[in-house]
């Protein structure tokens, strides 16, 4: 019996790429049912494009897969974290993550 | 001069929270442009409420607020990643996080 996140009160959830080893935040993309299935039965992840309205894998073209280590939900079962062993660059910028800019720092 | 977030384009836009110490995800919320505004002004991470509709600073009933490290925009500038300081339990239910429940691990 695995923990899903409650599609049918959020069809689509929030899912966090988390590196397993360095705990790097990597990306964020969503998922639907379908994308959440997908990920379960075959260990790599999949999200659903809301621009395409389409399900990917992600690398499917890259090759930049993420290998499932952990898939966690949260409290409210709307969000969705994912520890992953990630092949390449997370980013389609060639970047590790996603969050490659230096941010803010409040003095 | 700082990155913000698109809010033109993305009103909403997903805002996790992370552990400055300990890399731990904590939570995922959402940011509106006031949001976003009021956790640059004030160096404490506030949120936009969904099904309330409206600004809530997190802690501001319990004490367990987030101090904000530093505060990341994504490549696409539509979702934003805060390491924070991280003020008691993160999530409503005591736990650190609100990924507190052990998840699944494909075989």
């Amino acid at each position: 019996m695995i923990l899903a996140p409650d599609f049918d009160r959020a069809p689509l959830v929030a899912a966090i790429a988390q590196d397993a080893s360095t705990n790097e935040v990597l990306m964020i993309a969503w998922m639907d049912r379908e994308a959440w299935e997908k990920t379960i039965e075959t260990g790599y992840a999949h999200y659903h494009s809301r621009s395409r309205d389409r399900l990917w894998k992600k690398g499917e073209t890259s090759g930049h897969v993420q290998r499932i280590v952990e898939i966690r939900v949260d409290c409210d079962e709307d969000a969705v974290l994912m520890l992953v062993d990630q092949t390449g660059p997370a980013c389609h910028t060639g970047n590790r993550t996603c969050f490659y800019r230096e941010g803010f720092r409040p003095s």
